[in-house]
């Protein structure tokens, strides 16, 4: 008899881009509802999705000048095309919402607690100036790109960059 | 004596940009004359490939407000970079014309006639108040994330996102 | 005794942003510490990655045209997010100089001394009026979307779209 591992999927997503996240959590939820074994490692802007509502980039004045640029985090959302000034973001999530489509950071928290194991670069954390306690606590790990590309060889890998 | 079953490429649209269809197309083409089994899944704004000519978001007011803000098309082409209001378009469709690259919408059609299986994500064409009516022909099916990830496993992924 | 063939990464490179750029170097080195075999594939605006500073679109009118819209090369550094004007690509480039991360053209020319191979895509190049002496001596070979669907059949592909 034949043994089969479990099929897994490895996201790396490196944009804050909303759909790029809504897609991100549509596909590991897919994932784990076909029982995959599924893997989020966050990288760059992607780090966005994990960061703590008010959470900084700390330490070196340059790395509290990118935190400013780049205030994006876990709840907060907007489109990468046709924000037009707030109104196509307003209109997509009030779709997400009337389509029982879930916000980012619930479908990450709904993903966690299936089993997801959510990966947060060190690489460009430390880059940004930020640690561990400027994200939300569904972050399992804190890991470099060995640790994705392990996940990654056992399976379908998606980058939503 | 060792059965192979077929190599495949699973590709996974989720922009709108001239470049990323004119990727897709290529890489559909070669991997189909290579005679590899192609899968093209078309998400989010990826979905404008898909959108006939004059196709509106309908339903609820919301939808149409998105509609209007992402009104591209099979047919229309515009780069996602060096657009230059049209000039960098321009030049990007004179040059394809000029090196024999088919547009989007014609690589499509070919890599259909060659046997590439063509899906609109069921999810992101409600959100967006479109259905098949909205769609061009050569659309396979209108299915899930579960329908990417099955063709997924067989073999190579590429996201244009 | 089972034979195992030596795992491998393919990236697809289409684009020109810095922080795409630093990705695939940051996946490449990583891999070849871990024994990989790593092949990177450039293509579109990715291909600027591998310009050498000064080479300008050759031929029609329109590739120079093209050219001049899109100047980024092998040692120019912009972010795709929150350039604000320079000030988001300085405080990223001093960032990245303090944590010691190469840029992009050295961690490109150092993936390489460890046996990367360097490809850039044909199509696209001809489309821009570029040849084999627009671009740096770390390009190992110009091929088309084949190459790159090959080197994809034996591992994991990672798109930085």
């Amino acid at each position: 008899m034949e043994h089969h591992p479990p099929r897994s999927l490895t996201l790396l997503i490196l944009s804050s881009d909303l759909e790029k996240g809504l897609a991100a959590c549509n596909l590991a939820l897919a994932a784990l509802a076909g029982e995959r074994r599924v893997t989020l490692f966050f990288s760059f802007w992607g780090l966005n999705f994990l960061k703590k509502p008010g959470a900084k980039g700390a330490g070196s004045l340059l790395a509290r000048m990118l935190g400013l640029l780049n205030r994006d985090h876990a709840e907060s959302q907007r489109p990468g095309r046709f924000n037009a000034m707030g109104v196509g973001r307003l209109a997509m999530v009030r779709l997400m919402g009337r389509h029982h489509v879930l916000p980012v950071h619930q479908g990450l928290a709904m993903a966690h607690q299936m089993g997801a194991h959510i990966v947060a670069c060190s690489n460009t954390l430390q880059l940004m100036g930020l640690n561990r306690e400027s994200l939300i606590d569904e972050v399992d790990e804190i890991a470099g790109a060995l640790t994705f590309l392990d996940a990654a060889d056992e399976g379908t890998v998606v980058t939503l960059s």
